[in-house]
């Protein structure tokens, strides 16, 4: 079990040195049951970048976090081996494409077994990882956005921020009819930008759809549908308004609170979940550090989910 | 129809010269359904300035506005003719009353049928823009604020943007059995600051009303209520929370949610709406610009209202 | 009865020159019915400081509220003579256990019968405050925070602002069965942290449970508990979400929107309170104000409560 | 003597309550020597308003200077009678003139042989004022600023803030050939916006002209030419950098440094001050804070200037 | 002659649409003088990013400036032709290489003689413009920059922001004999970093150089140098201090003031500029918008350069 | 030698993972020549808090620091083995003695030889920890400051912020006569505020005396008379005009510029440097993180000096 995983805010002072996302240790081991990643890319944006800040930010931030979660006192630092296991160490910045590879290649060494939990970067980061992930098996997605993320090529390229649903789905990564896209909104760029999702078999279900029938219904539906099938759980923080999460790069009124946010994902609880991101974290649109501090809250809430089905198990 | 409205964010950066709101047309033409008027003009508020600047933000954050509603599927620049009015030449700036001359002389000159959507500015250019739309026939007003704006005179002036909707049915502009304030909140300087509002016959639904009856109810009782009458949409950007819309002169804290603001003008579709304004924006206040964003995103739900008539016509 | 509490914002700009809040005379007589004090002091925070300069920035942003509650009516400072007290002289402010003296010796020295409302400053103040009022008998509690502040000893201390409520109710000033914990929430430190609430007798409401079973509904349900018992009502403003009070010092993702909170006061209509405190408000992180605009609403509600049962007796 | 002006930094807390400026006596008495006014009015602006809100933001600020000046050991609050006058009670807010006219009356209603020390507002109120002063006799004046203020006509009036010294040169308020304009810079509308300075006879010195010869060495040069003449000090904030002054409606690239402005007042020293104002200081654009910190600072080292001439005499 | 060149500031309010920098004409003729053209791209940063939105930053910040030169009374717009040519229409946002194809592209497609003076994007769009304007005869540059850009090989590419002067020299595009770096400092990755300037035959001159020869007296040598000789001036926003240009994406403690800079460009006067870029203006940065108001000034003072020419001529 | 110091820029992204200042190595050996040591503490302020966060923030802002200097070309992690000892850890937060002694004894705890270079925290903790390098032999000091620190009692405590040079030369630490108090300036709170350093014999020199003294040559002068005797460098951030290090607790306008601070520290190169602090950087005031990345940035100029002794031994 992780000895030091969690700020110990009765013993230690949290404005003192945190070196790694919830004062884990450095480094993954053959052993590791879920490894926190950071992945500083933003070359797949098509508006405002800054997003190869988010990992720094988000480590900064979750020393606010502690060790027990309020309402269903899971420990997830007693429950799993947490590592952190620093920045994917991309070699080609200035390549979308060479990019995905470094990243892919990072994912592709990981141990078997361990679970990796990514802070990104932008949403093209989720190609690359899916592309290890989905090697062996297409996965089940829940995916939590404004926008559907299953649009086409733009400004010369397939892979972008905008696209990597349609790209794993196209690749055979992940099962359409096992997607829900939760949270969509915003006007569209024409009538067809979506279509994809509908057309494959997504599930899409807008902001509008969630309130009117409630977040944590929502979330327990699809957690049923997904039994045991292993799911990956995409988390781009523009899903929640820009209000609550100012910090991103394609912002779209009208969106979750925060609060929400963490019901829809403690409401996965049980789902058998082999991957997670938190993406889109863009630090220097981020007023207050409010961004930040949710995506280390929502991080937190997602090992409570992981933690949960072991216990179960 | 109009080519050019919207972004088609899938063909151009949105980063990229945007010259007019929504990238439409510069200037009006006889055929010009809606025409978007800048009016930066801010000599009529009685606590913090800075809606002079509104328009110019306003058109700024529209980039990221594009062209179809996510839940309606209206593409209002294919069902409307809309244009970029520019900004309401204004010649007496240091004057009130003349100032509203000149705004009251551009809304005159405007092609018969053309519904002018304004971009404020403070709320006493409702005055003026009132005389110019209410001249043949009082009109009906939706009116969503935190304050009534029936007060009376202040610092030497019955004109204020505390005031418009007092000023203009005591002129015969606007019929106050058909005028409803929707969000109205906050501590009133003494009991009777809107009693004009109750003893004239407006319909005040506070905050709490609206959230105790619900949004969309009280939005759809309202277009019952107004058939066919002609309608002039007012919206105050302060009857957001702060939080939401920090970008405002008079700030009340507890007000609406962004979402819960599209959703309000959203279920007016099918009014008859001649004229609209989003008002109070001040950039100097708008923190992150979510105020501007939120303002370009009601534009672009107003001209939904619009064109799902049009449509249905 | 008061004349000049209260902006008349139809008569006097509000951004000119008010130096004591809600523009109140300055200083406590004997008939004073309620004293505004200010408490500029953050010895006892663990993490990020900032709340000694809570009263200035509360004071500055009184200016916006008015007169008359917008919904009851209740126009408090023609019910209650209310004063600034100005802000406790501390005299030993590099001591945690003598600054809490000062505060103490403070409040044993308002005339009998002047209920305080209190503007932090951290919430540690809470323990001198209540050394003054329960001294003569143990009092009732609505605390509304994220955090159940009954924590043990850290970096040194006992008296730290992370456990007002556990001093209090060892050292007999407060009813632990009558005291009322709303809006708990975020990760803790380990599983006991919050043990003493819970086996000290204290009601403890999580944010999920104020949401389930709706905030005036908890709100009334505490009012009928406590009857004609004298209450104090602590505010922590950690217990609003970190995006409508970004300025505090411990923020957790989640919370109270700001109208719930004002609606949460508002409830308690009737309760014999007989002291109150809005803490932890740390304007150095309040970005655009909201959380002083905030404070200073709340202290308002507060006045229409107690005002509230004046009429009402 | 003034017994309470000044903060003693030594005894008490600056972050605890101060209500007037330099927490000086709240009200002009017939013996004041100098009285600070605060001015809050911006109706004269042409580009980015905000200056109402000056004296307040600048009263705040000031509780951070002290009591004896580091370089000359002056201590102005034992020199000189101090007094905070409060804020110009203006009534006629919408309408330039009449505003003027108020504030004319305000300054009228002096006792004789009071100095006013004005903040605010924007340079418009300045030909109000010197009316007021100049009315006997027309003064010299020591203006310093960006911009040379004599231009014309401008959105329908003469008496906006770009004019005051054509306007006071053209009543005979003032002296043109004993006039210093200092610190000019900046693009020109067109090659005769400032012609009236040049023609009429006043001196204008850019912000080149002062850096080559040296700023201490052009303001004792100034203070030299003249000797015992009655002179009124103007200072836009704007003549300081942006990046020193951001708070401000019109900013010029290229300024003084804080530190240069400091040296440069400090250079009249001697002069036979008979008025000052500090204006254009506009608080919704001073990120930090520094524009108002710079204002204090700035009232502080003429209140200097003015004790120095009181010890000579 | 330009006619609407330069913001008329006694006629129009600046707040009011200001569609292109300056308010100029949209679009290139084939007599246009001077071109100024946005460049949208930062796709070639090792840092932050953001450049991207530097053009329409610079273009709104350019309404505060006027028309005439205050000191050397140039009126630019008078004596050249200038035109806003738009954004360069970029169409491989992801492939570093193929941009810069697109941008080369844009600049070779410019009328011979139209001189082009760009608005950035990061640094690397240097090496396309040069490639467009170098064909022919490689130029003289004058390049003000905290660093000298001459580096070699990162993230896996050549041509990124840090190295177009390298890139240029090896390509011939320019004489690096009559290359002057001005302003270089900050820590060096290794002793090597900026010796392919030295060694290429370069003049670097690091900030404290620069102020202890003098801003102009360097600047006039480096005229004197470069006689009648074509040159590129190019101004990397870093070379002032992040104090006065925050909006950047490498900043680098201690740098020119925003005085000395417009200084030191001034003293290039009668220089043969044919092509000009400000670059690295990245708006998320900047605070208070000094940054991109700097470069619009920037740019005012480099058509004047090119304007003294023309006038001389 | 230290092979990870500093950031090698042209092979590693600077926004990835950096957990300790430079990227030293983590912990401090027997033969580290300098442990640069974070002391998190901010209890010793007596006006705006926040300095506890200053550790934190001046590690992350030091990965834009690369490895040589531009000018001497010295390469400190060459030189010396430097490491990063994390932060003191403190045990006491609430008791400013008591913090002082957890303090004193971490630094006791060193390696004899070991050069500390902290980054604080308020200046208070300059007492402890010379109170553990002054042991053996009182030490020469050069202090960098806004304010001369040798205040007397405030608060009921000798030992805050303002007092620590009074303090370590009653108790023997420091050679008065060898204590060089540089920058100083603003207004006192009376006249003898101060008058400790003149009377033990330091030299006192304001910020006017430096520049008119010019900087490097009082800098040289400073060195020179120190000789080879032991001296300790002290920088207050607020010696810097609070533009330029807006993040400080007690900020005056007028002071160095950033490179000025640089040039300053230049100057001491060959002095006898046997440790250091950099302190009263705040970030919570620290818009745009200038002054994080200035004390980044003095601390490489510190080690530089350092190893400019160590390479001339």
């Amino acid at each position: 079990m992780s000895e030091s995983g969690g700020a110990d805010s009765l013993k230690r002072a949290r404005f003192a040195h945190v070196p790694t996302i919830f004062g884990l240790p450095d480094g993954v081991r053959d052993d590791t049951d879920v490894a926190l990643i950071g992945v500083p890319f933003d070359g797949g944006v098509t508006h405002r970048p800054g997003a190869r800040h988010g990992p720094e930010a988000i480590r900064a931030a979750s020393k606010l976090i502690r060790r027990v979660h309020h309402r269903s006192r899971i420990a997830p630092f007693e429950v799993l081996r947490c590592a952190d296991a620093g920045d994917v160490p991309i070699e080609h910045w200035f390549d979308l494409s060479a990019a995905h590879g470094d990243i892919e290649r990072f994912y592709g060494s990981l141990p078997h077994g361990t679970i990796p939990l990514s802070l990104g970067g932008d949403h093209s980061i989720t190609i690359p990882i899916l592309r290890a992930l989905g090697r062996e098996r297409p996965v089940a997605v829940v995916h939590v956005d404004a926008h559907c993320d299953t649009s086409g090529e733009y400004g010369g390229s397939l892979f972008h921020h905008g696209a990597p649903f349609r790209i794993a789905a196209q690749e055979g990564l992940i099962v359409p009819e096992l997607t829900f896209q939760l949270g969509i909104r915003g006007s569209l760029a024409n009538a067809e930008q979506w279509s994809y999702s509908y057309e494959s078999g997504m599930t899409v279900v807008t902001i509008e759809d969630l309130y009117e029938r409630g977040i944590a219904a929502v979330g327990q539906s699809v957690a049923a549908a997904l039994g045991d099938t292993p799911v990956y759980v995409s988390f781009d923080v523009d899903a929640v308004d820009p209000v609550y999460a100012p910090g991103t790069g394609t912002p779209e009124i009208g969106g979750l609170t925060s609060l929400d946010a963490l019901i829809l994902i403690r409401s996965l609880a049980g789902a058998n979940c082999i991957g997670a991101d938190i993406v889109e974290v863009s630090p220097p649109f981020d007023l207050g550090g409010h961004t930040s501090l949710l995506a280390a809250t929502l991080a937190f809430e997602i090992l409570c989910v992981i933690a949960a089905r072991e216990r179960r198990l």
